[in-house]
């Protein structure tokens, strides 16, 4: 087989993570270091980028910069929530691209995402191999959710995680000052995966989490739930801190936060005042039980809080970018990098590479095993910790310029259109 | 004059902090070490921890757990907001303090906390010397709100800043991610003096912080902010970060956040859905300019962050710990131990330590200067950055523990009741 020769794109697709960035410095290092590839290119906000020839030429950058990308969180090219349509209906898209990826000689395109930036991935490495235009298609993994089927885990999770478990430490110290009761509920993000929620786990390994964790693997029921807290508190000083995923959901499907947002009048502004399902739940708690309570979404900072990454995410991250490249120019197309975990003969935890077939990625989600589930949709079992502890390890984060992450600062140059 | 021999009771009050622990462990560490000293107790929950006779064996603590204090966030004793009536009207608590005060032979009296608290600890400095028990009484400061009177800066409040400026300039990163636009409002505590918020220009010296700053020290109006966020998104594409204090008011000096409130419908559970003003202010663009909108809180993550503390809050708050003892066992009483700011020979930051008269502290707030408040009122000048930097200078956090922070581990062995 000859060796595919050309250009390469790169892509980043969905919602940001703290190590979607290391992805693309293990893309960009290894793909400048290939001699089949040509040239490297980075898409400005995705596949919207490609469509409209808005790319960056990555050869400009300087290495050391692109080091830097290891520790700046969000899409550093910028990201994009675009569907294409299913090309049997619709090929307009592909079209494009094909006419895209000729004109540049584009022969090596990566596309880094979750589930649907995989399905995106996956139906242009579909669209092109039927166009019998040569070009190796490889998905890099990424999404803080963890919920991609294939692979052990998602880089960005491990971080999300050790966020989470971290500030839940925090944060169970801070609200427990006073001599009353209260009840914290923290809301954190999943809306059909709890792998984040179930992170406050490890916050209870260290003797400083939640009382209570819901998952949306398992049916909300709200009467049971002001049962739960009213057990908590009676037999925690009046105290209970709860953690919720977004995405909870009652035994009818029915987001709880959905259930609140159909409730509510609008103000005088005309505003509807939805708060998130946490708010909502917190609100509860201070009506039945007329405490104080507080609601905490972690919002855009379990993604994004770079200043707690793993070590071990920050490096498998930056892997599997450097891993999709080499597949690539090995010949492998139309597949996602995966992990596989396995232990060494200390029993330490090791991290191997490998692909797998994009349609097996693209339609499959995974969320966390029912039998992890415990007390009654309340909580979670130690199998998460041994699961989940091994990829917290090691602090790596920007270095500090004047007290303050130095993130990596790109010259973004655009290609010129042709 | 012969010096004073006796115990010594060390409490805990207001909101946590960071770094409130580092100034514990400094004053257990100081007070261990003083001759004078027979007696280190700690009381739980503040005062109401010494009218119940509530308070710890501190000599039975490890060394080793009193120095991890030191990076342990919130207050390990217990926190308390209890406001003494004035003894002139009613002095039934201060006979109770003189009574266990004189039971347990206290002979000094450490108080740490912030306004309210310094209140607390005067009156009770001025009962004292009335009643004619001999007792040394030092108020210790501590606020993130960096309001404190006859200080250069307060304890707790770099690091809360830290905090704030860093994840602003992550959450900057994310929120940009999309080619779309997008208003991001950042709720920030501080009711009255907008020192934590005017943080975020921290981050704006680094190339990412908000388009938008208000403070509660000038007056907020519905209508210019709406033209504000509008001229900005002209300009920036679409994009708006901005930055609130919670406690931003009109020029009544009515609050923002319960203007709407007012306006609120209650839900049909009965709920009143009051979000802080940053989702007010957040809905409000959303329905002016039908963008995609994110408010954010930090919320408590931003008073108890302490994997963000700044080495210099973390020593310096140490350090105001023990300066406390050395001034009580050296005769003084009445007074707040101060951090005077100079600069050396190379021009770089010192920290000098000071102590003054309990009643300049009690009773005066200081602000934000009105002057480093700039753009009609939406940005802050260049001043706050030379005032801020030195501060947040150096990574001083927990050691890490299976990935996780390592916080101290108190016995918290009760004294036996007299």
């Amino acid at each position: 087989m000859a060796i595919l020769r050309g250009a390469c794109m790169f892509g980043q697709s969905g919602g940001p993570s703290s190590v979607i960035n290391s992805s693309a410095a293990g893309v960009f290092i290894e793909a400048l270091e290939q001699e089949c590839i040509t040239q490297v290119y980075g898409a400005a906000h995705g596949i919207r980028g490609i469509l409209n020839e808005e790319f960056f030429d990555i050869s400009q950058e300087e290495t050391k910069e692109l080091m830097l990308l290891k520790n700046t969180p969000s899409s550093a090219l910028g990201s994009v929530r675009y569907k294409l349509e299913d090309y049997k209906i619709d090929d307009t898209d592909y079209k494009r691209l094909l006419e895209v990826f000729k004109k540049y000689d584009v022969r090596y395109f990566f596309y880094n995402g979750g589930n649907d930036s995989m399905d995106t991935c996956n139906k242009i490495s579909k669209f092109m191999a039927g166009s019998g235009y040569e070009c190796n298609v490889i998905g890099v993994p990424k999404t803080i959710d963890n919920d991609l089927f294939g692979t052990d885990h998602t880089p960005g999770f491990a971080s999300a995680a050790k966020y989470v478990a971290t500030t839940t430490m925090e944060v169970k110290l801070d609200a427990g000052v006073y001599d009353s009761a209260m009840v914290t509920v923290l809301e954190i993000m999943g809306r059909n995966a709890g792998w984040l929620t179930a992170a406050t786990k490890l916050a209870c390994y260290k003797g400083l989490g939640p009382e209570l964790i819901y998952l949306p693997e398992s049916d909300f029921c709200l009467d049971k739930f002001v049962e739960d807290v009213k057990e908590v508190m009676t037999n925690n000083g009046g105290k209970c801190l709860i953690a919720v995923s977004e995405g909870i959901r009652n035994a009818d499907g029915k987001y709880i936060a959905e259930l609140f947002a159909d409730s509510l009048a609008k103000d005088s502004f005309g505003h509807s005042q939805l708060g998130g399902v946490g708010q909502s739940l917190a609100n509860l708690c201070r009506d039945k039980f007329g405490c104080k309570t507080r609601a905490i979404e972690f919002s855009l900072m379990q993604r994004c809080g770079a200043h707690l990454a793993s070590t071990v995410d920050v490096e498998e991250a930056f892997i599997a970018g450097r891993e999709s490249v080499k597949v690539a120019c090995a010949g492998g197309t139309d597949k996602m990098v995966v992990f596989e975990r396995s232990y060494d003969e200390n029993g330490d935890y090791v991290c191997n590479y490998n692909a797998i077939p994009l349609d097996l990625a693209a339609n499959t989600e995974k969320t966390v095993p029912k039998e992890w589930i415990i007390n009654d949709g309340t909580h979670i079992s130690d199998e998460f910790i041994q699961y989940a502890l091994p990829l917290i390890q090691g602090d790596n984060k920007a270095p500090l310029e004047d007290g303050l992450p130095r993130f990596a600062k790109l010259k973004k140059v655009f290609v010129e259109k042709r």
